[in-house]
């Protein structure tokens, strides 16, 4: 295998409403902490994924911004936009930066800050991700095509909505263990089902919240690796695939195109099977998302994903730990940091600081991160440094 | 030098007020023209450069439905966001991805639809883009920026605004004889003269219009060239570069940093002096900009540009053909979508297609965009295949 690219630092902050930073003041935060991680060295060009602080900040081209605010002049600056999963893609266009050697380091950060709008503008921000020719104009909502698939899903294969809803308790019981989570606490399904109705079936503490946060991680060429860091991760594989936006359109409506053929694409790429997988960060706006994940990365047949989350196989210590650090709605889902979270995230758990969450001997970890129902998908595969050296 | 990649293929619309064509028509009609150019060959990614289509045109993720619309599955989409300078960066990411390996063939394409507004949020729009701390909510516009350092020109360096409108005189004069341009006509500098105040001492025939266009290439790696097209053209070249947002931190005023580094870059990247370039494709959103830009390439001393003009020795036949299908004023400048009109009239010079305005011999060509006021710069150098081969 040629010699993939490497994570050297990463950082965060907490999710949470963060009234008193602006959304550029988390992007610096969560920088600044990614390259004192890789002993601040000398970056040629920042990545920055975001959905949308046009809308929700009044302030666009943040990324030249940001690079005026860490200081550093003349260098390589961009902005990349794909909704939520917007931070993922900043990664992938970070390390095709290093692969080709136009940059010799990068910084990849993701941020979203959206609290500084009402929930409505939120929900209608969510949706410009969407087509607007259909969707946008019918006034549903992410939540309310959710509930359409979560109806769907429970009629076609005969699961109910308590089963579904373990995906979120098992989101909390991670998220609990993350200092950096918006939600740092265990739920049950008697909570989830006594939490208000958003979209019928679906309940508030079934879906990811709304929250500010920023995520970002260092990246370097194999030559650079080991030179920046004690203990770099590898990026084996970053794919990046589209399917259809509107359902309407779709073959099948319980199907992800574009996360099924981004994961087979990455794990060819990485000559790795599920097997060498050791856990799971994947895109779970509401459980029946992160069920439908289970199933086009390939840990579970159509319509059996559920059952896997019923038998508790995903929990950290299980077969497939998935959402090890709280995942979307444990940690919570600032749109364009999300991608970044999971990788930050991915990297604690492959140089075994995940804590109390940390999954043992973890070498592979396997990334997910998609724009609305499924409209592109990003999906990474990281792994100790060792395993490919 | 490393064979670069290469441009097979070209397209784009006429830039006009588009009334019956959404900003997806738009994107979907260049990029039908150019791979129809290149042969209809597989593409494997698609890069959108696009500045405002939530804001302007009520729709995000533009580049998933043009994916969709172009009958495309499942292949790697990115949207990338610079003001402006989203074409050139949407150019720039593409290109890196060909070098990568990443992907073997790649579509980019800028695409704006700024007439779905009111000019007064287009303005607003406009200054989200610069620092939102302070410019935007002071209530300036780009125009009254330009403004400010067209006095300042004016004052330091002598020269007089009637000299420096004859910019603009240039773009026109080669806009002339593009049938896609926005204003094909001559003016002279008694038109400019008379033409309405807009911001003091800047005129309308002076100001980059409001229009909707969209252009596209078709990009491969170098073993692929010959194999797609006759003509083919070399990315030798192609460079980012940030500074200093706020003209209020900048060292000196009428100074662009981060597009003398980006030249300066891509010309030691390319091997080449200015000597051996043909022609040049410049940002001008006012002829001040224009102007500094002569400088900032390096094709004038600091305060001497404006002679440069003046002279006529940026006319289509003389020492330095400048924006020879009608630059930002003469062909128009729908934002996200100049980078990559740049592209495609750059490879006409190339192709030797370029009409009554072909520089004889061309055989390198220099392209520059910019986000408002030079926060980012991003410069290619374009080359006859032959020069490489």
């Amino acid at each position: 295998m040629k010699v993939p690219p490497a994570i050297v630092g990463v950082g965060c902050t907490k999710v949470r409403e963060h009234w008193g930073k602006s959304v550029l003041d988390l992007a610096v935060e969560a920088c600044l902490k990614a390259l004192e991680d890789a002993g601040n060295p000398d970056v040629d060009a920042i990545y920055l994924g975001n959905a949308a602080s046009e809308l929700m900040n009044e302030q666009g081209n943040l990324v030249a911004l940001l690079a005026d605010a860490l200081a550093i002049e003349g260098i390589k600056v961009v902005e990349v936009r794909a909704g939520d999963a917007s931070g993922s893609l900043a990664l992938h266009q970070a390390s095709i930066d290093v692969i080709s050697g136009s940059s010799r380091t990068a910084l990849a950060c993701g941020v979203e800050k959206m609290t500084d709008v009402m929930i409505q503008e939120v929900e209608r921000v969510g949706m410009l991700f969407e087509d607007a020719r259909t969707t946008f104009h019918s006034g549903i909502t992410i939540p309310g095509l959710c509930a359409i698939l979560t109806k769907l899903y429970m009629e076609r294969y005969g699961a109910d909505y308590e089963d579904l809803v373990l995906f979120a308790v098992n989101d909390h019981r991670n998220a609990a263990n993350n200092p950096y989570a918006q939600y740092p606490f265990s739920i049950d399904v008697k909570a989830v089902m006594s939490s208000p109705l958003v979209a019928d079936p679906i309940r508030l503490f079934d879906t990811a919240g709304v929250g500010d946060g920023a995520a970002a991680v260092v990246l370097c060429g194999p030559n650079d690796a080991k030179r920046i860091a004690d203990t770099p991760v590898a990026i084996l594989a970053s794919e990046v695939a589209c399917s259809r936006m509107s359902l309407s359109e779709r073959e099948d409506l319980l199907s992800i195109g574009s996360l099924r053929l981004a994961a087979k694409k990455a794990l060819d790429k990485a000559r790795l099977s599920l097997k060498d997988v050791d856990f799971f960060e994947v895109h779970n706006t509401t459980s029946v998302i992160g069920v439908l994940s289970l199933e086009e990365i390939g840990l579970a047949e159509r319509g059996e994903g559920w059952k896997l989350v019923k038998e508790e196989r995903i929990a950290v210590g299980a077969d497939y730990p998935v959402n090890t650090m709280g995942g979307l709605k444990g940690r919570g889902h600032p749109w364009g940091a999300t991608g970044l979270y999971q990788a930050v995230e991915a990297a604690w758990q492959l140089r075994g600081e995940a804590g109390k969450n940390q999954v043992d001997g973890a070498e592979v970890g396997l990334t997910h991160n998609m724009c609305g129902l499924g409209s592109i998908s990003c999906v990474h595969i990281l792994a100790r440094w060792e395993v490919v050296a």
